[in-house]
């Protein structure tokens, strides 16, 4: 969570999280997020080409003015599963929406785990059932979800906010999301489920989801590889509210903002063998695009993530890895601060108290890198972790 | 090496390795290859935007007609070293030129090491002096400069070949590579070195080995950071004979694709902790580009990586991985084996023993992954090593 402050719920949402039996350890494996009316729904997805049965079920839906209900199941990615498994998709829907009364069409999936098996869809359809008939509005039913969609976190992901608008109305905005490895910000990086009580039309709704995800989901790696099946949802209005409008619109997209910017920096901290967060600040730059094209390259190199790992002020490592991001400059334009520490001036290596530095690095756990360049007025934010042994045990053998 | 023959000195060369001072372990860490007379020289160069002040010597020379020598230190790699840096590079070629009785434009420089510190020049131009009267055409002297541009490799990279041409010319090949991390694949990846004794003139060998370097050292990584210092240089003909024709020169081509190919292939076979090397092969592609971004993709792949060291024929990461290489194709395009053992046929997932293709990964340092698509003619071939605990302790305090 963003705050120790109590879930609070949007009005006219349930959920719940069950033991549907797909994952091998017994733990919570299926959640649901129902709400009471149909909702506005948008939606961000993985753009790896061989995307995930659930995300080709969904991408074909949103935005959507009718959505009911999101499924979601861990320890089975269903993706590289072929025909077979884009029907499994497809049924989850259907017997979720057999549940509630409505269409397939308008129940959301998603997946996340291993690649390559199929869904047992007996567990999967009994599972679905059982965490419809428990889902609550009760905060404890949004903690189940929380932890029935994690595969190797540590721990849940969580945010809760609340506004007023200047025209008296509340606003509740809840956010889960899940991710601790093979992530890679090429998209919607990871799952992502976001649930609010103010009403907004699909289209603004999409609109405003978009741009957060472009500078919050799309701005973490853990170790850059793409998942088949990022993806991040969005909810609105379960109680049949008039649109917002105007300023209320701005409040709330900056709601959205933070609750993507609190989950998408919860998933590098919590990475896998992560003992660091790293923030990449890349500023100067032509466009937003650019500035995330160098940030992504120092972000997502090994020698980068060890070099802070072992708390080593390498930075020659940084500055080569912005020289071969695709970016255009020349070299005396750059320059480089490592926490507030001037390592780098344009082009020219600066006398820095590299012990010091050092301790800095070993005594925090997060650190920021900041590369600027001098071609424009454009900056981003990235976040990533470091690259430790843990890592790599915990890698090499994940499904044997 | 490539084999187990001696090697077989191109005449009209000399080499040598001596300890300069540079590294702080006292290990060897200058090399000069001499040239009798003046030579042909091609190059190829990193891509990378914080090019080396070495880099940015060579490339404004070669291809040339007229070089003499190239110097080459391990234990400072002169990047991002600003003005001091290049002049220092220039100056490092005009102490090798003084001695040698030519310009400093007709000697080459190449550096190793750790990025931002300042040559230690006093210590540098006493070693060039003390290299170019070591200089010898004996096989020890190139045995010497083999040891003395490593860093952190384990063993000399060496390939040797002779053979006859039609018209009955004797050609020798001699090459030196180093690099075991830092690999990336965007340029002529580490730094290599060719002589023959054949004479070609400058374009032409320059085309030869730009061509060359394509298949080999442009497809190869360790962990995909694209380092500021790549450079394969190349000299042909110290003895002033005519340039080669025809038949001879289609062989020659052909023993230098072999050479260049054979030296690329050590270098991630000798990645940092690696205990696996891997051959990445991508087929039926529209071109070569294609092929190569697929390839490269799966190769940098953390998730890949770990997953061989793992022996874990977790194929998902693999499908994956080629799916986010920004590649368009479709899923039910791509097919995949791994060592010979089909594992995904045209977008589904195909039965497969999983014990014994791990049992085969477990007992082999080689693994081939092939990726098939169905777009084309175009093929390739990419080398890269698995990513072990080891890799990251041993880049978790390489400068401190």
């Amino acid at each position: 969570m963003s705050d120790a402050a109590p879930l609070e719920i949007p009005s006219g949402f349930r959920a719940s999280g069950v033991k549907a039996g797909i994952k091998p350890s017994g733990s919570p494996d299926l959640a649901v997020i129902v709400a009471d009316s149909t909702c506005s729904a948008a939606g961000a997805f993985t753009t790896n080409r061989v995307a995930a049965a659930p995300v080709r079920w969904d991408r074909a839906i949103v935005p959507s003015e009718a959505i009911r209900a999101i499924v979601i199941n861990a320890g089975n990615a269903n993706a590289a599963t072929g025909a077979e498994g884009f029907e499994n998709a497809r049924r989850t829907a259907e017997v979720a929406a057999e549940r509630l009364g409505c269409q397939a069409e308008h129940v959301l999936v998603a997946s996340t785990g291993v690649i390559g098996h199929q869904l047992p869809m007996d567990r999967v359809e009994a599972g679905v059932i059982a965490a419809i008939d428990a889902a609550t509005d009760d905060p404890s039913g949004f903690h189940a979800a929380s932890a029935a969609i994690l595969t190797t976190d540590s721990r849940p992901k969580v945010v809760s906010l609340r506004r007023k608008t200047e025209t008296g109305k509340t606003i509740r905005l809840l956010g889960l999301a899940k991710g601790a490895a093979m992530i890679g910000p090429r998209m919607a990086t990871m799952l992502g489920f976001l649930v609010t009580d103010a009403r907004v039309q699909m289209g603004t709704l999409q609109g405003i989801l978009s741009e957060a995800v472009e500078e919050t989901f799309n701005c973490i790696s853990v170790e850059g590889h793409t998942s088949t099946n990022d993806s991040v949802l969005m909810l609105s209005g379960a109680r049949g509210e008039l649109p917002l409008r105007g300023a209320d619109l701005t409040l709330f997209a900056g709601m959205v903002r933070e609750a993507c910017e609190s989950l998408s920096r919860m998933i590098p901290d919590d990475g896998e063998g992560a003992t660091h967060l790293i923030t990449v600040e890349v500023r100067g730059c032509r466009d937003r695009d650019q500035a995330r094209q160098v940030a992504r390259a120092v972000a997502d190199s090994p020698l980068v993530k060890t070099a802070i790992h072992g708390a080593d002020p390498n930075w020659g490592r940084i500055v080569s890895a912005a020289g071969y991001s695709g970016v255009m400059f020349d070299e005396s334009e750059l320059s480089l601060d490592l926490d507030g520490v001037p390592l780098y001036r344009d082009g020219a290596p600066v006398a820095f108290d590299a012990a010091a530095v050092s301790d800095r690095i070993k005594n925090n756990r997060e650190v920021t890198i900041t590369l600027t360049l001098k071609q424009g007025d454009a900056s981003i934010r990235f976040w990533t972790c470091d690259l430790t042994a843990e890592y790599v045990r915990l890698n090499a053998d994940y499904t044997t």
